[in-house]
């Protein structure tokens, strides 16, 4: 690993464990085994290392989401794929998805902004698709908008509690989760375990970790 | 109210905002308008606080979780119950159940345990619940742990995203989440939204907030 990415892994971890306002620059300066002055050499202040990691966690997602669901019209395979990846996601990078997830109010006005447009246009991914599925009578839901950040919160979830230890094997998850969200939004959907096999490919090759 | 319940406030409101870790005495003492000296006569140490928080919130949950279900036989109006009383009481109180979901990694072995006792017999109601319904074949789940915890999850989130000040009131929101649980248990239940109104009256009286 370089300086800067030993930099970044420590962030992640301890901005995951503690807290954006609990991780002292002498904590991230002792994790990344630099001296303080060095540390911000390579990371600017604690705030920007805050939104880097945020916005390009964001960015690799939203990215990976676009190009899965690109060529899908069928709203229920586009859902389908949309939920596996997001839980792939989330418990592949618990740590990261936590610090994504949970520190959006720690950063000032402009970064803030940038991450929530980046989030924003990540959500509509999800609303145009239930809006689709609605349209096309597959979905049936009075509240697209609370459906779809009642399953996003479902989904972000994994991060907390999976462990690859457990029962469940990743691509298990991912299918189960898949399920909940279709019947969720009232699909009447053919019972059955998607492979998600193009799923998996894509969070193996974009995170670099097998699936 | 009294300099205690100050101290609590206070301490709810900093944790959740700031994290635990992020919160140091002397903010606590400046929100609660004390001295550092008496802030401790009232609190003990900040994980004293931290843990009574913690277990205060939730046995105030499971105790009305556990009178509201106690004469209900039929899993499906059990789960609508625990949905809704759920979801209200993140969306009423979304500083101190945010404190109770995130900050457990936080307490030390003693208090922890507690903690996860009290949560482990709350949770026990839900897979209870789901159990029954499997059994008695209204619910359909391959995976009845997981989709406990997804279904939690879902509601915990509404702490983190429901305003008062949006379109949705309180009782469509319940209702709402009641129905995406159920329609992801595979439950083939009756359309239409139910009332909850015993649910609300319930939440009314314990939390001392009009629903």
């Amino acid at each position: 690993m370089t300086s800067r990415e030993r930099v970044r892994a420590a962030a992640v971890k301890l901005f995951a464990a503690k807290g954006f306002h609990g991780t002292g620059i002498r904590d991230l300066a002792q994790e990344a085994e630099l001296s303080s002055a060095s540390l911000y050499h390579y990371m600017g202040t604690k705030e920007d290392l805050l939104a880097d990691i945020m916005t390009t966690a964001l960015r690799r997602l939203l990215d990976t989401a676009r190009h899965a669901v690109a060529e899908v019209t069928d709203p229920v395979a586009r859902m389908r794929t949309l939920v596996a990846l997001h839980v792939l996601a989330h418990a592949i990078l618990p740590a990261e998805t936590r610090v994504v997830d949970n520190e959006l109010d720690v950063l000032s006005e402009g970064p803030r902004d940038q991450v929530v447009r980046l989030r924003d246009d990540y959500e509509k991914l999800w609303s145009d698709t239930i809006e689709e599925g609605v349209a096309a009578g597959v979905f049936h839901t009075a509240h697209p908008a609370v459906t779809r950040l009642a399953l996003l919160e479902m989904c972000n979830g994994v991060a907390r509690w999976y462990s690859p230890r457990g029962p469940l094997a990743l691509d298990q998850l991912a299918a189960h989760y898949a399920e909940l969200a279709l019947r969720a939004l009232g699909c009447d959907c053919p019972a059955g375990v998607s492979e998600l096999r193009r799923e998996r490919e894509m969070v193996a090759k974009v995170w670099g970790v097998p699936v």
